[in-house]
């Protein structure tokens, strides 16, 4: 069984590495700052509007080393599976994962698969790690942010949240709200190439935009102060949210970026990212401040102004 | 809850990339060959004598990558908790993951962690990938034996799998069997300082010896003839084996290693190995030899010859 999986995922990913069926991949690695990410998927349900599983653990591991600077090259996969999961499902998500990975330019060297007993797992999961070098030089973290900077976002929020919880909750919109999942490295070597000193590089995944600025601000020790109508939030998305209570700020993204830039570079990097397939709404969303408190801030659509918190516990149990 | 987690890994592993609190962690990477590779880890118990699951997931990670004769540097770790999984365990694993890091030499930069609801996972699940760097020109690949071939083989076989087999089904024996599981990346660099032209490098761990022994026969395209009485066996494991129908060699291994190396060499490679703790027990334990058919042969004690065979299927779930 676990050999006939093994094939599978040989058969799939198709490359020189895991063809040589050795437990581990020798890899080439160009110039730069070499940078590790990993990630675990248990997203339910396996499959959403817009994606699997298997298309985010390949972009979300991809994200979190372009979110470096870097570009992808390599990712391990490591599969946790249930006793009796339907091999015909196996297949579609190691499909997925193949052709996600063709997408995003990296190859998937090595991996693992282990087996549990019905009940002790569920369906699968996945941990992927990601291997990939930025250029010399360009180190964006979360602790760079610098009152002034400018806070850009590449594009609507709340679609990945929104579309997985639907299908969990078995939810019928008139329109059928279909995940952000994509591979952001393209996007990101945009950005680089036009404006190498990006100062915070983030995607805002599990907490949403909200828990991404409280993160940056809390590590950068400044405050954040974004206006509401620059953030842009489809029809069906903002609607979900009402019928579910929910505010989109908190909702998860697996598509999305959040850049912090020196005002001056900002327009630049506007433009370079709109250049972009994955960037074509980026917008200027707000600007960091000097604040002790490290508050984030929102200026209201009304004129007003409200802190954007932190949600205490986790806001929505697996949504990737 | 994810966040007081996140604070109790960081503050267990303790090093430099965690504080820093990216998604991802920068590595500097010393000439030569780059090597990744990746393990899920699900074994049940997850205490037992010898070890635990956070203790395995490091030295098997760090093993996988000792393998390709390359010195272990750095770990990613992603954990997959079920919801109220003690607090207390989870610590203890830490604690046991930083002590065997530490111990490997290898540091534990980026990681992930998410909850499943009860019922839907097993306590915890970890997957670690590994990265490190082998001296050039060293490259052991399993497809690499050659008819002449010395088999090496570093301890005695089974001890880990018994240990976790006993404590599953509350066993008792007269003397207590404790895993093997060791880092062995200091064995390795003693190897391949000695001869670097190791041929083929594995640790035989599910499946066993009888395992690994039929992968390097299968892909080197060789058969491989090896002698029973050199192969150690402790007589607590033997007796254990014995009481619950199972051969040794096919018992899981965590601290163990086989190495093929040219007939002259084998000699040198034994002496090296003999002088570090996890390989003082080293011993030629066979040889390669030209056969199409591709078979594992044993010389038994009783002089005779039978074929060491793949077992059927998943062996022994959850031993690793």
């Amino acid at each position: 069984m676990t050999q006939l999986i093994d094939e599978l995922f040989v058969a799939a990913f198709d490359n020189p590495w895991l063809s040589q069926r050795n437990d581990q991949a020798a890899i080439e690695l160009p110039e730069g700052r070499t940078v590790i990410t990993t990630d675990g998927f248990v997203v339910s349900p396996l499959f959403f509007p817009g994606g699997d599983i298997g298309m985010l653990a390949v972009n979300g591991t991809v994200n979190d080393v372009a979110m470096a600077g870097a570009r992808p090259l390599y990712l391990s996969a490591a599969f946790i599976l249930e006793e009796g999961f339907p091999l015909g499902d196996l297949a579609r998500i190691a499909e997925s994962m193949a052709a996600a990975a063709r997408t995003a330019g990296v190859a998937i060297v090595t991996g693992d698969t282990k087996v549990v007993q019905r009940g002790s797992g569920d369906g699968v999961f996945i941990a992927t790690t990601g291997v990939g070098v930025a250029p010399p030089g360009v180190a964006p973290s979360a602790d760079s942010a610098r009152p002034g900077d400018a806070v850009v976002l590449s594009g609507p929020i709340g679609d990945h949240g929104v579309a997985v919880l639907a299908q969990r909750e078995a939810l019928r919109f008139e329109t059928t709200v279909t995940s952000d999942t994509a591979p952001l490295a393209e996007l990101v070597a945009a950005m680089v190439a036009a404006v190498p000193d990006i100062h915070v590089l983030r995607d805002p995944t599990r907490g949403g935009l909200a828990a991404t600025l409280n993160e940056i601000a809390d590590q950068s020790a400044v405050g954040i102060v974004v206006d509401e109508r620059a953030i842009p939030v489809r029809g069906e998305v903002r609607a979900a949210c009402e019928l579910l209570g929910l505010d989109p700020l908190n909702i998860a993204n697996e598509g999305r970026l959040v850049a912090l830039v020196a005002a001056a570079d900002a327009d630049r990097l506007v433009d370079a990212m709109r250049g972009q397939p994955h960037g074509r709404d980026a917008a200027v969303i707000g600007h960091v401040i000097a604040d002790d408190r490290r508050f984030v801030q929102m200026r209201t659509t009304f004129g007003g102004s409200r802190l954007i918190d932190w949600l205490a516990g986790e806001p929505l149990p697996r949504i990737c």
